[in-house]
């Protein structure tokens, strides 16, 4: 079976992405999901990474590969960022059951559900601003999945370039959002307590004495090692540190680099699927700093490309 | 582009396989490509391994990514054991470039043709008989492309299991070879001068004593860490060991259980494509024990992915 992007977008509609995402996040948390070290490639010029991630549950039907590139300079061709596919193997086999054509969509969207698990766990009970840190793809993303997961339609964005900045607004308010940009990222920590960083800064661009407490960061932007978003001291700051998966964060991610910075201590770290399954306390007051690192799991890419997989099976979209 | 195995057997005609795989070495020996460990899952009921290879030749065109899996009880079911996809993307914008549906077959070629280049570069100037050590897809194989680098048009076939010893050598009599069987492995090596092991033997098969001076073996089962199929002693004994990428021949495979024994020097294993460039003297007389151990290398995904996507594209095979 092949699915292309527009036979895939089809079916989303019949799935709940969010719900899939954060199953997912607690069946790895109890351990009962296979996941070897991300494969990597990192290329020059141009500039651009690419991820390969796999796993499966174990006893479970299948086993994932998922291949996902951000070459950042695509935009500048009329090229998504953003590229990749899925594929779904028989576990018992080893047989082909589809390939999910979806140009990097499913990574998007995924990624953005991931965001949203972390905001529905761990946000304060009252999210008055959003605020969106970076003006790419995932930005948009975030926004859209976040409007599952909480009643608050205010977005404040902050990116370098403001063509990049009006174009991102103008997206996110066709999704119901009222928006605003703002000048720098200090301001936008200064109106929200909801922030989601989507860049792939590899500076921090958050400082830990700009965020008030009762504030919650999602930091999806730091997928390789070299790439930071939060400075150290925003997760040594913060009362509770929120992992996707601890040993890919130690890779990988701000919690790789708060570790790189010799202060930070890793048993502080929650993995997000134990506060999903309801196995670790997540957020116990709205006076909390808390901080969610998501690096992207392959258990994400196995869930969303199973849901999509099951869905066009049930309606013979073959 | 997306291409099926049927379309792809069509094309296989118009590829100088063996050459293109040996350029492949070349390159790789020379420094030219980047190729990151191989990622791995193993599976245990029922049993099966899966590889994902993948690298790039540095400047080049496209990146590849392929996915290969053995699980040996699929023949039981009708299934090969064989299964897997190679995907090439633009180097230069991660966008898929082609799919390529081989259902492992491009796998088992591209090994095979590494055991045609090995025996070209490293047998005894005159083969005698051909042995072949295991029953499976690959022993079929490594005869069908030793047909492209030697006149000897005899194979001795050694396998556990009567029945299959007997279905494969009445498939490599297909190809024009005269056949026979022996009851043990000692005894095909006293026969043969070119020695092939294709199985997937966790105990060494082949010891010291049994190898007569002006041997070749070329080692190609051993790809995963636990498989061996030559006994350490058979690397030590050896004039020249021969490694397909010495990177992962550390981690895997005949040269990495060798290793782990304690007594073998890696600083005597040359690279086959140093060999195949000229760089370094394979062979040097009728008398020596050659090895070679192939693990399989991303750089043999890559070359066979673009030479048939090349000629795929030119004939407009879209």
């Amino acid at each position: 079976m092949i699915l292309t992007w527009n036979q895939i977008v089809n079916l989303l509609g019949d799935i709940d992405v969010v719900g899939a995402i954060a199953a997912g996040f607690d069946a790895d948390a109890r351990g009962d999901v296979v996941i070897p070290p991300v494969g990597e490639m990192t290329f020059k010029d141009p500039p651009g990474d690419v991820h390969i991630k796999y796993g499966y549950i174990e006893g479970g039907s299948h086993y994932v590969v998922k291949i996902a590139s951000g070459f950042y300079d695509n935009p500048e061709l009329g090229i998504s960022s953003s590229q990749g596919l899925m594929l779904l193997f028989e576990q018992k086999t080893g047989e082909l059951a589809v390939v999910l054509l979806d140009e990097g969509n499913l990574t998007d969207i995924r990624t953005a559900a991931a965001g949203a698990v972390a905001a529905k766990f761990l946000a304060p009970s009252a999210i008055g601003k959003i605020g969106i840190v970076g003006t790419g793809i995932q930005a948009r993303k975030q926004a859209q999945y976040l409007r599952c997961v909480t009643d608050s339609r205010t977005v404040v964005v902050w990116g370098r370039n403001t063509d990049h900045r009006n174009a991102c607004t103008a997206d996110i308010a066709e999704l119901g959002f009222d928006t605003s940009t703002v000048e720098s990222v200090e301001e936008l920590c200064a109106h929200c307590n909801l922030i989601v960083t989507t860049t792939p800064a590899k500076e921090p661009l958050i400082r830990s004495e700009w965020i008030a407490p009762g504030t919650h960061i999602t930091a999806i932007g730091s997928d390789t090692p070299g790439k930071q978003e939060l400075d150290a001291e925003v997760l040594l700051g913060a009362d509770l540190v929120v992992a996707d998966r601890l040993s890919q964060c130690r890779q990988r991610g701000e919690i790789a680099s708060a570790l790189a910075s010799g202060n930070f201590d890793e048993s502080r770290v929650i993995e997000l699927g134990d506060i999903v399954g309801g196995r670790t306390a997540g957020r116990s007051n709205d006076d909390q700093i808390t901080v969610a690192d998501l690096t992207g799991v392959a258990i994400q890419d196995l869930q969303i490309a199973l849901a999509v997989y099951k869905v066009a099976r049930a309606i013979d979209h073959i």
